[in-house]
């Protein structure tokens, strides 16, 4: 886990990805200052240890709560996928998203989603990247030298998220919108029933 | 939405059921007294005006917060289905319940999680019961003459998911404990991958 002291200046902007899972929850912070972006803080939950679902959940709350309390993040941006091989391990994934989901929206912190694909591509150029060269490419364009060294894949996935949610939104600063779920049946309508 | 006074007395427990979903929520309260059940409210929060998915999840939030803090229940009861034929409705559904699973453990409300078979079954003997006939034994049970009149089902599938803990408790009273999820997957092993 990597801290830093959180914003300082009225005009930056905090941006926290979290990329939220059941049996660990990931999470970075960009502080964007002067337009670049830097890296604040990342880190990974890890939820194996406990054997509750409930608890389980109760942990994301937490974690999440923790962070918008720390950081004062503007917004989150969430890495969602909304594709999987089995019924339970969606709605298990569903309910480790609307927790993290409710924390922010408790805040009332805007909230967008991105498909693993796009936060990849966003960052990688390839929506089909490694997390290895998701991880690399932050280190890159973060000008970090070894803060990655030993850290989670999952707290640079969310990371990126947090990135690309940056690239995202560079040219729109100050626009609030909700997308993913909504863009995501908008642009594939047949694919939702 | 039938609405009273929250409870008077300390050794009173309360109840709160809840039925999460994406178009809508149902709520129903309980008061145990004197080792019975009384109708406190019950209702539906309708989300299908809402076109936002994140803004759905907000209300979902701030409605069972709401109601915790208007009821003070002790306990939260909540109708869990585990199966469903598509991936994205259970990742939705999934998002709904663990919105209504956070604003309980934000108040640090035990959980407890019943199939809806299991609702059923304890409510009417009946697991393959229709929402009708549930209502009709609430009614019965509780000793209610109108207040059910006009309410919509998926309150009454709430306030029967209050009833059914009611049932399953009567006996261990004082006794906290989450199941639901971990329950079903200790006695269904080969059904969860």
């Amino acid at each position: 886990m990597i801290k830093a002291k959180p914003k300082q200046i009225n005009d930056d902007r905090v941006i926290l990805g979290i990329d939220p899972g059941t049996n660990l929850m990931g999470y970075g912070i960009l502080l964007i200052r002067n337009q670049k972006p830097e890296l604040v803080a990342l880190g990974v939950l890890n939820l194996g240890k406990y054997d509750n679902h409930a608890l389980k959940l109760k942990k994301i709350f937490e974690c999440v709560l923790g962070l918008i309390e720390q950081y004062v993040p503007d917004e989150l941006s969430i890495e969602a996928p909304f594709f999987g091989k089995n019924i339970q391990s969606m709605l298990k994934l569903g309910r480790a998203q609307g927790v993290a989901i409710a924390a922010a929206v408790y805040r009332n912190i805007p909230i967008t989603e991105y498909l693993p694909r796009k936060i990849k591509q966003s960052v990688t150029g390839n929506g089909n990247a490694s997390k290895e060269q998701v991880a690399a490419m932050l280190k890159n364009i973060l000008h970090l030298e070894n803060q990655l060294e030993g850290e989670s894949l999952d707290a640079t996935d969310a990371l990126a998220a947090a990135l690309c949610h940056y690239f995202q939104h560079k040219k729109t600063v100050g626009t609030k919108s909700y997308s993913g779920w909504d863009a995501f049946i908008k642009d594939n309508p047949n694919r939702v029933k």
